[in-house]
C-alpha cells in the first residue's frame, strides 16, 4: 500500500489529498477491498465500482454533519475506509468486526442501518424535510443504484420528493446492473440516457442553434411556452424532470473531478436534483469486471485466479433447487419461474437457460413478482417465485391479498431462510415462518435435506393452493444424504427415531442437531424421539396428540423468531388442548442477529445439540405434571 | 328506471343497446348506484365516475373470455350491474349479498378478488403472459386510477410490462384524485398531460410545421435521430413511452364513442398500451362532484341532501384521534403526521389544517411512508403514521427494517384494526397484531375506549422507540365513556374487575364484551376477573403469573387472527412456564372474513359475550389440573 491511504484517519481527511494523488488513493482503496473481500467474502463488484464516487462525495460533503445515505448499503466499503474504519477493515463481516453494511453504532457517518433495496430516497426525503422544519442547514445525499430504481419504493419516494422545494441530492449510480443484469423499461430508458450527450451542453447548444435564425427563434419561443416540452427536448432525464426532480448528467462516475463539478452544480439547485453517474461494476479487478454478477456477493476467493477458496459447500440447497427446477420444468409444462433480479443467487439460472420463455426476471420488485405470479396462475400456469427469505418481506401484502385470498397455486421457494450469517441483521431469514404461517391457506414447509427439498418442491408445484418451501443458505454434504424420502403428505410430520421421555420436533435443517440432542441424552441415560416436522403450517396436530400420550416433553426446534413461530403455535395448541405434556420452545430470540458465521449465531442462540440437550437435562426431562 | 337497463341481463347484453340510448342507460345505472349506496353505504364517487368507461369496455370486450382487472376494485359497481348482478345489486355489501369489490365466486367476469391498490397491472401482465405461453387469444385490460399510480407496485409492473411485446391494454382512469386529492410528481405530470392536446394531432402538426422550411426540416431530421427526444416533444405520455408502453390520449372518459375508438386503436398496437381517460369522480351527483372525498366511501345518506342517515356513530375512534392529534401537535412541536392518501379517512385532516408544514400526504405509498418516517425520526422529529390496518400490510418490510431495526421513535396509528365490516375480506384489519408483534422492539397497544386512545397516543409519541396503537372502525358513545385513564406503563395491563375462577384478558375494544361475559357467568353462579391487556407486545407476563396463582382459567379475547396473535402467545407462555392455569383463546379464526356488519362477523366468530361465556361454561370453568 502507498502512503496515501495511510494519511486517511478521520472523516474529511480525504479532502487534504492533493488532486494528483487521488488515482493512487483509489488504487489503495481497491487493493484493501480486494484483499479483505478475498479473505472474508463480501460484496466486491459494487464496492469496486463506487470508489471514485465515494471519494468525490467525501471531498464534497462535510461528514457527519451532512447526511449520506447508501441504498441497500452493499457499496459502503470505501465510505467505511474513509471514516475511521480503515484499520479495522480486516475484520469485515466477522463476528464483532466491521459489518458489510452501514451501521449507526460503527460511526456517526452511517446514518441508517440498511440492507434492503430502494428505500434511500425515502429516508433522505425524511431527513431533508426534518432538517428544513428544524431550520438546520446541511446537505442530504442519497446514493441509489439503477437496479434499486426498479423497486417500487424508490418510485414512491421520487414521486414525493419531486413535490417540494426541499434540497436533496440523489446520485444515480448507474452500472447497468442490479445484482444480475438490470432489466425493465427503466433500464432501457437509462441505456438511452447514457448514450445521450451532456445536459448542460445540450441545453446551451440547442437553444443557441434555434436562436441563430428568426425562424429558429420563433420555434424556440413557441417551444419554451410549453416548459415540459422544451425541457424534454434538451434533457435526457425527462423521466425525472417530469416528476419534479432536476436531472444532471450523465457524468463519468470514475472521474472524480467531473463528479465534484456535478455535485457543486447540483448543490446550487433549489429542490431535489438527480445526478446520473455512470460506473462500471467490478472496476479495477478484471475478474469482477468480466463477471460482476458472480462477484456481487462472493465467498472467499483467490485474488490471483478469481476462484473460490476456503470452506465451500459441496452442494448447497440452492444447487439442489437449481437441479430440481430444471427437472420440474421438464415434467410440468405449466410451471413458470420468477426471480426478482437474482436468477443466479436463487439458482433459477438453470431453469432460465432451459426454458427461457417460462422464466421471468422482474427486477428488484418483490411485490410485483407476487401479484404477477397470481396473474400467471389465474390462467393455468403454476409459478415458482424464488426469493431470499429477507427480501420476501417486501411482498407481504401481495402474498396475502393476491395469492392467499385468491387461493392461487403459487410456490414460494424461499432460499436463505433461517440464519444467514455474515451479511448480518438485514439479511437473516428469521421472520418468514412467522409472517407466512398466519396467512390463511398458506402451506409452509421446510426440508431437512436436499432430497426432501426436491420432494417438497414437487409437492408444492402440484398442490392446488399457495405453498412455501423454506430452506437455508448453504448446506453441507447434501449429495451424501439419503435420496429416499417418504411421501410428503399435507400437514404430516415424519418420525425419524422412536424413543421415550422427550420428543424433539424439529423444522428444516436442524435434523442433525436434533439427532445430536438424542445422542447426548442417551449418554445421560435418557432417551428421545426425533420427529421431522416438515410442515410449519398446517402442523401435525394429530401426531402431537399421539406424542403427548407417551412423552413428558416436546421440544420444538426452528430457525426463526419465537413470536408467531412454530414452537409457540405447538405450545399454544398443547396448552389449549390440555395435552398431558410439556412443550419447550427452542427458537431464535425475538431479536435482530448481527453478522457472524451461521454456526456462531446458532451457538449464541442456543440452537445446537449441546445447548438444547443441556436445557432439557436441566429443566425439562422427567418433569411430571 | 327506464326500460334500457332492464334489457341488460347477461354479460355482453350492453352491446345490443343502440348508441343513441347509451346516455339513458348510463343515467339508469347511476340512479341504481345512487339509490343502493345511499341505503347500504359504499363507494359512490369512484363508481359514478366510471360508468361510461365501464360501458365502453363492456361493449368492446367479450366477457368473460377477455379479462378485465379493476385496480382496487372500488369502481366495479357498473361492471357488476352489467354482468348479471343487477337484480341482486340491492344486497350490496350486506351479509350474503353482493360484495363491494370484485369476487370470483360472484361471476366468471370477476378475474381476481381485490381491494388493495396498485396491483392490477401486475396481475394483468401475468394473465397476458400466461395467455401467450398457452397460445390463447383474447384481450387483457387493467383499469387503474391515477391515485393508484402513485403506488410502487404499479410502477414495478409498468417497468416489467414495458419490456415485452405482450398485448395488454392499461386504462388510466384519471380523475385527479386518489381518495383524497392526488399528490406527487406523477400527479403534476398527469395534470400537464391532461392539458395537452391529443397525441395524434400533435405528432402530425409539429412534424408538419418543422418540415415547412428547409431549416425546420433540418431540425426535424436532427431531432428525429434522437428518437427519445422527438417522441417526448410530441407525446404527452413520455413517462410511459420511456418505459416501453405506448400512450394514447388523453381522451374524455365520459364519451363512450371516443373511448371505444381509443380501445380499437389500442388493440391494434403490439405490446402494452396505456389509454389515458380523464373522468370526473362523483359524475352525475352534484354532492359527490363537489366533495368526492366525502363520497369516496360513505355510510348511508339521504340522496336528496347528501347528509348521512341511519346508524351513525356519535364519536368514533377516528374522531378521537383527530382531536387528540391536534392537541399533540400543539404540545409536541417535534410531532409530524403522515398519511398515505387518506387524511380525511384517518382523521389527520385536523392536524393538517393546524400544522400544515408538519403534515405529509405521500400518496398511496405505504412503504415509502414508513421509510420516510424513519428518515424524519433520524433527525429528531417524531412522526405519527396514520394508516388503516389492512393497508399497513404494504409497509411490512419497511417497518421491520427501517423503523424497528433502527429503533426509530415512530408511532403507527392503526385505524380500522380488527373487524371492519361491509368492505369485506380485503379491508378487515385482522393481521396487524400478528405481523407487528413479531417485529423486535415494536410496542403494540390497543385502547379499550376513546380516553385510552388519547393516553396511548401520548405514551407513543413520547416513547423512544417504535410503537403502534391499533383501534377499531367506528366505536359507540366514545364521549360517554370515562375520561379518567390510569397511567399507561410499558407492558402493563390494567385489572378492571377482580373476581375468581376465570380471568378474562381482553385486547382493545372488547372490554364491554368481556364485562358481559362476567355478568353472564355471575348469573350461573360463577365469577370472573376482567383485565384490560392494553399491550399485545410486550404483554404483561408478571400479571399473567399472578392471575395463574388464583384463577383456573385465563380467557384471552382479541380481534385478530389466531396464529401469531395475542392469545397464542399468552397460551405458549403459560405452557412453557408451566403455569397452573388453563388458557382459552378467543380470537378470530385463521380465515378471511367476507362482508357483513361488524357485529354479524363478531357473532359468527363467537367473539361476543354470550358465545365466550357459553364456551367457558361448557368446557372451561371449574377445570382442574
Amino acid at each position: 500500500m502507498s502512503n496515501i491511504l495511510n494519511t486517511i484517519e478521520r472523516p474529511n481527511d480525504v479532502k487534504k489529498v492533493p488532486e494528483d494523488q487521488l488515482p493512487a488513493l483509489c488504487r489503495d482503496i481497491r487493493r484493501l477491498i480486494l484483499e479483505t473481500v478475498s479473505k472474508n467474502g463480501g460484496h466486491l463488484a459494487s464496492n469496486l465500482g463506487s470508489v471514485e464516487l465515494t471519494v468525490a462525495l467525501h471531498r464534497f460533503l462535510d461528514l457527519p454533519k451532512d447526511k449520506l445515505i447508501w441504498d441497500v448499503g452493499h457499496q459502503a466499503y470505501t465510505h467505511k475506509i474513509l471514516t475511521g474504519r480503515k484499520d479495522a477493515f480486516y475484520t469485515l463481516r466477522r463476528k464483532g468486526g466491521i459489518s458489510g453494511f452501514p451501521k449507526r453504532k460503527e460511526s456517526p457517518c452511517d446514518v441508517i442501518d440498511t440492507g434492503h433495496s430502494s428505500t434511500s430516497v425515502s429516508v433522505a426525503t425524511g431527513l431533508a424535510k426534518a432538517r428544513d422544519l428544524r431550520g438546520e442547514d446541511y446537505r442530504v445525499v442519497a446514493v441509489i443504484g439503477d437496479g434499486s430504481l426498479s423497486g417500487g419504493p424508490a418510485y414512491e419516494a421520487l414521486n414525493h420528493a419531486g413535490r417540494f422545494k426541499t434540497n436533496l441530492i440523489i446520485i444515480l449510480n448507474d452500472n447497468e446492473m442490479s445484482i444480475s443484469k438490470n432489466v425493465g423499461g427503466m433500464a432501457n430508458y437509462l441505456r438511452k440516457a447514457r448514450m445521450s450527450v451532456n445536459y448542460i451542453d445540450w441545453k446551451g447548444n440547442v437553444e443557441h442553434a434555434l436562436n441563430k435564425t428568426s425562424f429558429g427563434a420563433r420555434i424556440a419561443q413557441k417551444l419554451k411556452k410549453m416548459k415540459a416540452v422544451i425541457r424534454s427536448m434538451v434533457v435526457p432525464g425527462e423521466f425525472f424532470t417530469e416528476m419534479g426532480i432536476a436531472y444532471y448528467g450523465p457524468v463519468d462516475g470514475h472521474n472524480i473531478a467531473e463528479l465534484e463539478k456535478a455535485l457543486k452544480a447540483a448543490s446550487r439547485i433549489h429542490g431535489a436534483v438527480l445526478i446520473h453517474a455512470v460506473t462500471k461494476k467490478g472496476k479495477g479487478y478484471s475478474f469482477a469486471e468480466a463477471d460482476p454478477s458472480k462477484f456481487h456477493g462472493t465467498p472467499p476467493f483467490n485474488p490471483k485466479s478469481g476462484a473460490p477458496e476456503g470452506i465451500t459447500f459441496k452442494k448447497t440447497y440452492t444447487d439442489v433447487f437449481r437441479d430440481e427446477m430444471v427437472n420440474i420444468g421438464r415434467d410440468y409444462p405449466d410451471v413458470t419461474a420468477i426471480t426478482a433480479a437474482m436468477s443466479d443467487g436463487t439458482g433459477l439460472d438453470g431453469f432460465r437457460k432451459q426454458y427461457p420463455s417460462r422464466f421471468f426476471d422482474v427486477g428488484i420488485a418483490e411485490g410485483h413478482a407476487a401479484s404477477f405470479a397470481a396473474g400467471l396462475s389465474l390462467n393455468g400456469m403454476h409459478p415458482v417465485l424464488a426469493v431470499y427469505s429477507t427480501f420476501l418481506q417486501r411482498a407481504y401484502d401481495e402474498i396475502l391479498e393476491d395469492i392467499c385470498l385468491n387461493e392461487r397455486p403459487v410456490t414460494l421457494a424461499i432460499d436463505r431462510a433461517g440464519i444467514v450469517g455474515s451479511d448480518g441483521e438485514t439479511h437473516q431469514g428469521l421472520f418468514d415462518l412467522a409472517f407466512l404461517s398466519h396467512m390463511p391457506g398458506m402451506v409452509v414447509m421446510a426440508p431437512r435435506n436436499g432430497a426432501e427439498l426436491r420432494a417438497m418442491l414437487r409437492f408444492a408445484v402440484t398442490y392446488d393452493g399457495p405453498a412455501a418451501v423454506r430452506y437455508p443458505r448453504g448446506g453441507k454434504d447434501l449429495e451424501a444424504l439419503p435420496e429416499k424420502v417418504s411421501e410428503i403428505r399435507l400437514g404430516r410430520a415424519e418420525v425419524l427415531a422412536k424413543g421415550k421421555g422427550t420428543a424433539i420436533l424439529f423444522l428444516g435443517p436442524l435434523g442433525e442437531e436434533a439427532m445430536g440432542v438424542k445422542a447426548i441424552l442417551q449418554k445421560s441415560g435418557k432417551d428421545a424421539s426425533v420427529v421431522n416436522a416438515r410442515f410449519a403450517s398446517p402442523f401435525d396436530r394429530e401426531l402431537i396428540r399421539t406424542l403427548s400420550a407417551d412423552h413428558d416433553l416436546i421440544v420444538t426446534m426452528e430457525e426463526g423468531v419465537r413470536t408467531g413461530g412454530f414452537g409457540e403455535r405447538v405450545a399454544a395448541f398443547a396448552e389449549e388442548e390440555q395435552l398431558p405434556v410439556r412443550v419447550m420452545i427452542c427458537s431464535m430470540p425475538d431479536a435482530f442477529q448481527a453478522h457472524a458465521t451461521q454456526q456462531e449465531i446458532r451457538n449464541a442462540c442456543g440452537l445446537n445439540a449441546e445447548a438444547v440437550a443441556e436445557r432439557i437435562l436441566k429443566d425439562g426431562a422427567g418433569h411430571e405434571r
